[in-house]
């Protein structure tokens, strides 16, 4: 091999049957894949490579030449140790559910979907810790935690298929990272099978560390790009003695935005401190058969001991009086607060059925707080003058803007404008000192603004890269622009 | 060049009358450095090379050959290019209040004094954020921040002298990182420059991103080994509406661990869970003219609203019961708490003065909060069979333990095995899953245990090293073993 992986498109010989994929991978290679995990657990199927194909984003798809399901990190690291040698490609794979191409396997190889490893291999409850495979599905680790009294609080809209896997590999955090945080403050140690097949331990069991570089933190969100990671262990913490919600609709924007600003500015301590704009609720309203207020709507939660919820809701009360609130429902019962929860949750779908046929390009711009009434107002206008469907919200609380702009692709030009449109709401959030990713990642489909943010330190992760896969094989075409 | 970096103690000829320093450097580097910076701030004195010759740990000295105090990133950038094409070493040095011998440059070189650059560079109250320069004291920050209501949570028990860059160089944390977290958590972004004189800006100003690879994670804790840290963004946050402290004393450790653990693992949310054995509480009473019961004793600081303050401490005062504490010594006026508060920081300084001509040698071992018992047990039961004095201490609600164990270099017998019951507590922390250094640092003195702590992962870490620093001039000698 003098290539620096081997080309996608270009195909080798293929005696076997197979009817997709790139062609990267030849008939010895495919043998050596049954060899190490065996047959069952190989296939190049079109069903299976087109059933890892796509993620939620708009990416297009693309097919691998082979999925492979490990069950170990020993199988794993079989696996990078040949796949390295020989060049080939491996994107691992674990929900599915991530929103900017991250798993997409866009120059075929090696699918390894590791949704298989789903054993919660310990729950050490005196520490407060969990170990974990990397296909341990969010909501599934929180229902066996439940019992114990305790929880893991990062909450991504897709909790109920995101994996920890790939919620480790992303970063994600999602509605309650306002007072919990992300994933990353989670990671206590990582198991990792680096590209050359090498099985590391990084981290400790220890809450905190300051013994060596961060490998845990460089690892968590780096998108399978540097490495496999197949098993973690989490920090999880009590559940809270008392949950309340309160959704807040105001009459205009600003007003909304100002309520959240204030909210962050003088220290509300909500779980959950949330933003949807009028559309939003609207077609959360007619899609979930709920009936809030058709207006800009704040969403709070709160997590904690009976009297300390009582003080937060009468401040966050007063704020809301303060900018004009048309109305405060309250919530402290389960049913009413699951609701909420699920309306605020749903919301993606709803947006989604609401345009058949549509495809939905996903904003997950982060910004300073003091601008983020800023960049809703700047998305909201740039829809008003541009007639595209552009839906808003976000977690307010952290300056995460989210942000639905509705394409159809068999109109060209519609398409193109509305990804035009995505892209200057995201130039925007840079301009205000934001990121282009607050949450998701960035995949294949925020690379174009790399360099803009990053400057020369984008050299600097580009050398990172190439320390840890210096033959490029894993999850190549992802976070770093070509 | 054709050495990895310039041979300390070879020498090179010195027409200068310089008297301290290895001879790293010739006239004409110094006369370079002159020229980058003025002649003012480029000094070989030796009252200036002892004064940066050694922190607080019990390292021995060593001398530089030059101190320099840039004043800017410019500055900085110059020197580091230049001394990265000569291949001198560069020891980044800002408080000088490290435990390890973090800043102490070992092989001579320059010696970068940073607290010149003590600027509060902007503080952004709007997004809760504050911009400054590395030499900006802990304590000199908060006292700019308190009348704005916010601060900055992390506060080592040296933040009277610690400075911004320091900590974030150390990632340093102390006794708030137990509801705070540490300082890591805080960092938003960094202006860095490299070794070879690049400067890079990694991270941004939004409170989250998943945006690339987590280089403001990785540069925080590298202990000046990658680069010099220059300018730092950090998140600050709202001062409490209400502060309070208890104070309880217990007949026995294992009563006082337990009571510390059970908060630990019933989610109390004080901000600090402190314990120190009995010694400790004598000779603070000694040193400071206090009265405390020498006896174990928990120390618990609560940051709230009033309801919620008074909650947890109900909370508290129900497990310091169930774990037969002696007394519960609550206290809610400043002065009182600045008592108390103040008892526990000066623990430090009472220990060594209560030993004159001694060496403290400090351990800092984090482990899993369940062993916390263990191993303050396991400290104690040392220090009765060697009968060698070793306080023990610490940031118990994380499970960090302080311990000191007192040597004296007069006695090499004694001192050896003084220096053996430290590493001795040390690898029982990594035996039960703990790490050697919870908030001080590797510096000099924990880099033998790298290699039984990390495994495989130390070579990733070395890697790393030289990709950053492929002529080994940042802070030579400091966190990865020779």
């Amino acid at each position: 091999m003098t290539e620096h992986i081997r080309s996608a498109h270009v195909g080798t010989s293929q005696t076997t049957a197979r009817t997709g994929g790139y062609g990267v991978l030849n008939d010895g290679d495919i043998q050596k894949l049954i060899s190490i995990v065996g047959k069952e657990r190989v296939s190049w199927r079109e069903a299976d490579l087109m059933a890892h194909s796509a993620d939620e984003s708009w990416a297009d798809p693309a097919l691998a030449d082979v999925v492979v399901w490990p069950l170990s990190t020993e199988e794993i690291a079989h696996i990078l140790r040949y796949a390295n040698e020989e060049g080939i490609p491996v994107v691992p794979w674990s929900g599915g559910s991530s929103l900017e191409g991250n798993p997409i396997p866009v120059r075929g190889g090696i699918l390894l979907a590791l949704y298989r490893m789903n054993k919660i291999v310990e729950i050490r409850e005196a520490d407060l810790q969990v170990v974990v495979q990397p296909g341990v599905i969010c909501d599934d680790l929180n229902a066996a935690l439940r019992h114990l009294g305790l929880f893991f609080p990062p909450s991504p809209g897709s909790s109920d298929v995101a994996t920890i896997g790939g919620m480790v590999a992303n970063n994600a955090s999602g509605m309650r990272a306002f007072k919990y945080g992300v994933t990353r403050h989670y990671v206590l140690k990582l198991k990792v099978v680096l590209p050359d097949g090498t099985v590391a331990t990084v981290g400790s069991n220890a809450k905190k560390s300051t013994s060596g570089y961060n490998l845990v933190g460089l690892f968590t969100g780096s998108e399978g790009t540097l490495g496999v990671i197949s098993e973690i262990t989490l920090r999880v913490v009590g559940l809270p003695e008392k949950i309340a919600a309160a959704v807040i609709p105001f009459d205009t924007l600003p007003e909304a935005t100002s309520a959240v600003y204030e909210c962050a500015r003088y220290g509300l301590e909500a779980s959950a401190l949330e933003l949807l704009d009028s559309p939003v609720v609207r077609v959360t309203n007619a899609q979930q058969g709920l009936s809030f207020l058709e207006k800009p709507t704040v969403f709070v939660e709160f997590h904690g001991t009976e009297a300390y919820v009582e003080d937060q809701i009468e401040y966050l009360r007063e704020i809301a009086r303060d900018n004009g609130c048309l109305d405060f429902q309250l919530s402290t019962d389960y049913e009413t607060r699951q609701k909420l929860w699920r309306a605020r949750q749903v919301a993606h779908d709803s947006m989604k059925l609401s345009h058949p046929g549509c495809t939905m390009i996903a904003g997950d711009a982060c910004v300073p707080i003091s601008k983020f009434g800023d960049v809703v107002q700047f998305a909201h206008n740039l829809s008003e003058e541009t007639g595209i469907t552009i839906y808003v919200f976000g977690h307010a609380g952290d300056g995460n803007l989210h942000t639905e702009v509705i394409g159809y692709r068999e109109d060209e030009e519609q398409f193109a404008r509305a990804v035009e449109a995505s892209d200057a709401i995201i130039s925007y959030a840079l301009q205000v000192g934001g990121t282009v990713a607050g949450e998701h990642g960035v995949g294949l489909m925020k690379r174009h603004f790399m360099p803009q943010e990053h400057g020369e330190s984008l050299e600097v992760m580009r050398a990172i890269k190439d320390l840890f896969d210096p033959k490029g094989i894993m999850n190549p075409g992802k976070v770093l622009p070509g």
